[in-house]
């Protein structure tokens, strides 16, 4: 998830004197300064790469603007004549961040990659803004399956190429967010989430033999094993409200598990975290597991709460 | 799931004449009218009182406004002095529009009472609104588990003597709405969501021997198993996003399934609502089995569509 963000004084320092969160993304040196903000101060396991999944669709030539405490604006009127491929020179910033953090980073910690999957991408060019419950995307995708289906192509083949050219630039994973895939009926899930990030896996690692990338496709749910068993991601990232007892008899016990703690019990803090990060830790013995949140963290999270956290993971 | 409502041109002749939402469910002349309209239109196997879940807060002395098109207020400033027991004079026009409903009802049509469960309505007691992630409920929970769970206590208490009352009135079931129990890590799903509604249950149960109650946890998931095992349902609600085969396999067989149409498909209509169709009635052969929505219908839902559901319904 999000290591960086607004909970970080260092990096309300950074944006302040940034005028848009896009130029955040597309500056590399200020990029990342960012990526590295939460490893120089917690000395997490990993770095992750700081930018945004829309800026696929920037460049399939969808404007996108991020308006202050209200979210990402796309120009729904561009998604009929969108670009048929990625434009490379928007995204080469991206890769020209990857490698200065590269540079900076201590040999043994990892860098990840990562981007939206089409479906979460497609709801925000659908709707044009982030929507609570997908309805735009859902019902384009009940009315018209085909044209549905040419913009999670295009999605397909721009994010392969994209995370290709990561794994290139020097990150050692990367990760597909599936943020909106918890609202699908499961033949939708499947339709929509499991078939293209397949591809996208497929695509990848003809490129790129053995990439290791992790699935994000949070509230699955009960859709979870065969997400697992289609997409032949190397590791699932969990969401807070799966079981976990679920997640581990029901995922190969090779592959990797990765979460799942609830961002809210990290921003509340106290007893109920302690116990929170027991629960978590105690879930998973015995197989791969990467401690994590289930989604990303709250922009109001005190930074001892992040703290606590973390010497209760590392003491256990 | 609710028939009634804007969808319904009958429906919205009657709402334009009365003052507020609150008035339609506390004049029982007009609630019993309005919980009979889509029966009489479409002939369903059974009719649900027209009521709201929040008339329990309302009852225990937090005041609850709706504003149009904005949902429900509440006072949250009321929560530290709420009444110890429901005040069930305020109640008393809902145990009239049943008794009035069961007049005009034709005897081999059900009549269904309902309530929300402890959690979903609590979401509305602490945000005094409805929130997208129950983010003020669930951080309550967690900072002040004592103070949470005497609010749920008292709910408990409320809810089943509202249940039971409903049953003396002359409803034939009674359904449990968990509208928000899909944010909810597990520990937390069986402490704020299992638990009370098993309470619900035992009281119930206590009064009216062999109630059948309907439990509807909302994005319970993976946790439907020990929801349904706990609870001591009669019969399970399911939401359009969980796999049809997982929760065939985990529900024992003599328990009815209820569900699960994606509400967004039926508004959608076309091919795509046949084969939804077609997919929900193939998943429940051999086990008892009452069609109905994965959650209520959706105010703009051209009444052919529903017509068209019916008819494929009822030819399967």
């Amino acid at each position: 998830m999000r290591q960086a963000g607004r909970y970080l004084p260092e990096y309300r320092a950074l944006r302040e004197r940034t005028p848009s969160f896009l130029d955040m993304c597309f500056t590399p040196t200020l990029a990342a300064e960012v990526t590295l903000q939460p490893v120089r101060r917690f000395g997490f396991d990993a770095a992750i790469l700081f930018s945004d999944i829309l800026v696929v669709p920037l460049a399939l030539g969808q404007s996108v603007t991020f308006e202050a405490g209200d979210g990402p604006r796309l120009d729904t009127g561009a998604l009929g004549r969108l670009r048929p491929h990625v434009d490379h020179g928007k995204l080469e910033p991206i890769y020209e961040t990857i490698g200065r953090v590269k540079e900076e980073l201590p040999s043994e910690v990892a860098l990840l990659g990562f981007c939206g999957a089409p479906w979460t991408v497609a709801t925000y060019m659908v709707a044009g803004r982030g929507t609570p419950d997908q309805a735009p995307a859902r019902n384009f995708a009940y009315q018209d399956p085909q044209a549905f289906g040419r913009l999670i192509d295009r999605l397909v083949e721009a994010s392969s190429e994209y995370l290709v050219r990561q794994f290139r630039a020097g990150v050692h994973a990367v990760q597909i967010f599936d943020t909106w895939a918890g609202t699908l009926p499961p033949v939708e899930f499947v339709r929509c989430c499991v078939d293209p990030v397949a591809r996208i896996v497929n695509a990848v690692r003809a490129a790129i033999p053995g990439a290791p990338i992790i699935g994000f496709p949070r509230g699955a749910g009960t859709s979870l094993p065969i997400y697992v068993r289609r997409t032949g991601v190397t590791a699932v990232g969990l969401d807070w409200m799966i079981d976990l007892a679920f997640a581990a008899a029901q995922v190969p016990s090779g592959l990797a598990l990765q979460g799942n703690l609830d961002p809210l019990v990290l921003r509340a803090g106290g007893a109920a975290l302690d116990v929170a990060v027991d629960t978590v830790m105690a879930a998973f013995t015995g197989r791969p597991f990467i401690f994590n949140l289930g989604h990303g963290i709250l922009p109001d999270t005190p930074i001892p709460h992040v703290e606590q956290m973390l010497a209760r993971v590392r003491a256990s």
